[in-house]
């Protein structure tokens, strides 16, 4: 199992001026941590073929797998692939096997916007639908996913198998106290323990805790040899609750 | 009253890996939204001092104002006025008022950690607060917020008589036909009105209506002939609800 490095790419100007809440990118963020992929960018751009050419480009370039997320209808603002075949300096070509199904579907002849539907970056390669009934595009590392929630977590499902990397193990600490009165404790544990992910994240007017923290680390014993560093260190009755101990 | 560009920089690892879901960025568009400016791009970065500062930068050079969200307590995590001063090579420094203000509360002599909350990059300014307890913190066109959705919501409140901009018309138009079928009819209306902003949303399984049509424009007299020359090439069968007509 290896490491595996990720971004997303949303397009939509509807996400942009507060239209639409994007709920995609959230599903993608626990599905890829679930998978032991480390989601590294969200970029949130407009309906701009420029603009969408030049982020795929750079997350291509700086990362193994890249996701975008709309713009692959039929109507004037569907504009992804033309954005991702400018990306990768290609042109935009009709795929037989996807015009092949469009045609089963709305019979000979499909009008203009039909056929936009089976347009594809040059070099793009079809991968089998299960959970979603279209396949997946993908050009390159970069898979092209439609905006619709249902279909967007429809294609994650297919594509899973592929993307797993070796696995996170997370712990959490549910702690007693606010941060400017633990931050000694975690940077001891961080300065033992260097390659641990520790997060700190604070809540306002909870009746249970004042901070949530979480330790990651992809080698197991290590996160545990980790929690137990911290736990030492800190006053017990900061402690309320421990999670996710091996 | 004027036009204007925004970008928003959300600061957290927690974001990425699927911890927390960002309510911060969905409430911020529809807010600018709300007060004419345009968000052009959002951006959700780790919480790596090199990342903020580039991503920040290359924000505050492209539009008129920046948004962080995150990174501002007193942990390890915290490294956004890093980033921010190094977007600006700048130093971070502490900001002797927000110094009194944490003395005020916590009494002299804070620890190291209540003192990292009044480190800001030298040059920052501080907005008093009104709905925030505490000011918010300017450098240059980049307003630095923190990641807890009441404190920013809060923040967002006290700045919204400085961002104001000339106000956005918006109609919507519900279609009980599907994309492939309505697209001509799009195209037709945008190429006489080029500078609709014109959205189209399928839903699916919705027993009201197939897509939601948006039009938009600063000019209100626009977006209504606009409206009606698409009502006019539709068939009238289409046409579920018209939203908005002034």
């Amino acid at each position: 199992m290896t490491d595996r490095s990720a971004a997303m790419v949303v397009i939509g100007n509807e996400i942009l001026s507060g239209k639409v809440t994007d709920s995609n990118s959230p599903f993608l963020a626990r599905e890829l941590r679930r998978l032991g992929v480390s989601l590294e960018r969200i970029s949130v751009i407009p309906d701009v073929v420029d603009e969408i050419a030049a982020t795929v480009r750079r997350s291509a370039d700086r990362y193994d797998v890249v996701f975008t997320s709309g713009g692959v209808g039929p109507t004037h603002d569907d504009i992804t692939m033309a954005g991702v075949a400018a990306a990768f300096e290609v042109d935009v070509v009709t795929h037989p096997e996807i015009r092949a199904m469009i045609e089963k579907h709305v019979g000979d002849d499909p009008n203009a916007a039909y056929m936009k539907m089976a347009e594809v970056p040059d070099g793009a390669e079809l991968i089998p639908g299960r959970h979603a009934a279209f396949p997946t595009i993908q050009m390159r590392n970069v898979y092209i996913l439609p905006g619709i929630p249902e279909l967007f977590e429809a294609k994650i499902s297919d594509l899973a198998d592929r993307l797993a990397a070796s696995p996170y193990h997370l712990r959490e600490v549910l702690v007693a106290e606010g941060e400017a009165n633990i931050a000694e404790y975690l940077n001891a544990t961080l300065a033992a323990f260097p390659e641990l992910l520790l997060g700190s994240y604070p809540k306002l007017s909870n009746p249970e805790y004042r901070v949530r923290l979480t330790l990651e680390s992809k080698d197991e014993t290590y996160v545990d040899s980790a929690l137990d560093d911290l736990i030492e260190r800190m006053p017990a009755a900061y402690v309320v609750k421990v999670h996710g101990r091996a």
